[in-house]
């Protein structure tokens, strides 16, 4: 189905580079489980790295925003994108992390919201507010 | 600027049904300024009362998300569709909401973040984990 | 604000064969104003040529969808690619087809409905029911 | 597949929220078939309602776009968006509104043009004819 | 799975204008294999000549950008239009013109990078540096 | 304009961490030109020397991809998302790296193509073939 092959555990082991971030993929996660996006990436290393490194600072290191927040808007930014992968993915990690299905719902309604209104602004050409200028 | 002229609020109200919804706009957001959106929809009274009616449903009504990551939600599906005006008025309203620099840092490296493995996984073609699917 | 420069009348009559496409546009439409979209063009004029032919025989020759349907087609994609361009020319051409205010209002809140349900679809990963395959 | 679940008649039935809106939508298209959309929307009864009563007054209700042109609209919309079950279920309805062969092939052609066009637009960024701009 | 039916071979040799299209495909493409869209687009004859037509001008006439190169954009289009099967036709016919696994790995990034910072910038709203305007 | 402030050289000079970046950005393209885009993310350091590093990696360290390929590659990206800055920035650079006319021309066309043959595609839902599946 992919345009590249999955990487299976055995292969990943016989690649020390692709074991390193499968290892920490791992470790960082407490799981065994590695999901098909990382088997995937495991044909590009440098891709996987970086990918993987951006990954853990952007959405696992502790900050301001919490870590379901974060996760709903991955998965409002992949919806638009329309990317089955991702929402299937950040929507099962969102209900990892608590997501409950009042906020599912509330969510649901946000996103077909901002779609809705992104479309009539699209259509009427709406004009900013000078009001929404940052000076 | 827009497809359709935008009402004054001189032209508001002049007209029942469309003074009726800036009324309540301001009387639920507690603030003179009407912006543009609403001006542009005013040519349509129905699709202006529909779409105030469910913005007051899904934004401002109480629920389980907190108002400022409802806009969050907002803003990054607003920033795929490239809806300049949208990404304007809600990054407004989530600063008027109390959003910090730190968290609207931490949002757009979120955003980033998902928008590059979305066009990783769309050009990957991923399939979806069975561990991903809601039986 | 173009990335290519806007040909004026007076360099296109320079070029025969960018000034054959000017002559036929002006020509069909029965018009002497000719948009921004072709002056920037005819930088290309093999693309010139075969985008104008190819507009001629889909939205200027007869066939069973009327001309403005076609219109509302084209500014409904327009809109969701957020193109603002191709929205403001499509409108315009629209209204001097004849479209009506409450056509426009039927037809933002098709837009604006069909997006939302998009955005529901896409974050729910609805499966497609078999009643509606074609054998 | 869907990242919900999608509700069987049986259990439609033991919410009385859900089985009004259902009964509404069997009533309203005079047919005993309910598609997934809505069992997954059933998780939200009050999304499920909004969502219904939204659809019912702009895409049933008679006003002066007639209903096939409606349902192209929506199928462009779906299209750009990259819905697969919203192109396929609105197809499915514009066939059952009497789409005819021929009409679909017009369809897809101003669809496929206006994609084109919008893309070459947006690549030269041309800018807007004062021509378009309503005053 | 697609919403119009696909033409088989059989169907296609009863129809001399289909027939006429395929037949310059295999012959253009040097190979008996005609892939699903021609078959779908088979159903809209006069679309089905023009989008061959078309393709045979833009991707397979000799320019000065290489076969290689028009592949790569291509992927990079159906890549962010989420077009699964566009992906999959596209990145199949670069490897048959000899991407390598190095030049796909270099192609994910890129894409990637330019998908991140696309939103940033939506997000950001950055304003069009004056260095950039074509005068 | 931008929904940030645009960091002026004086205050970029002002905080080492900002000023570490902007000078390796002006000591890798050799130019004292900083666009937008980079004062517009001087706001969130850890964004800006991630996002930095990683379009050093990508885009302008060696591979077996050329230099303008990848500017192409970028720009068609940026052309769907429709990111006009990025549009605009990218062609320039472009430009810059010996972008002729005619290979502009070639880009556009392949960029139109595969716009409108997604379009195409989507609203077909063509099946892939087994052909174009990675075993």
């Amino acid at each position: 189905m992919s345009t590249v092959k999955l990487w299976t555990d055995e292969q990943v082991s016989s690649d020390p580079r692709v074991k390193a971030v499968f290892d920490d993929i791992r470790a960082t996660r407490k799981s065994d489980f590695v999901n098909n996006f990382w088997r995937a990436l495991a044909n590009q290393p440098a891709l996987l790295e970086r990918t993987w490194s951006s990954i853990k600072e952007v959405m696992v290191a502790p900050g301001e925003l919490d870590s379901l927040t974060k996760e709903l808007i991955y998965i409002a930014v992949s919806t638009i994108n329309s990317c089955s992968y991702c929402v299937h993915s950040h929507t099962a990690a969102a209900r990892a992390k608590g997501l409950t299905d009042q906020q599912h719902a509330e969510f649901l309604a946000v996103v077909g919201m901002a779609a809705e209104t992104n479309a009539l602004v699209n259509a009427l050409q709406v004009p900013v507010d000078p009001e929404f200028m940052v000076r």
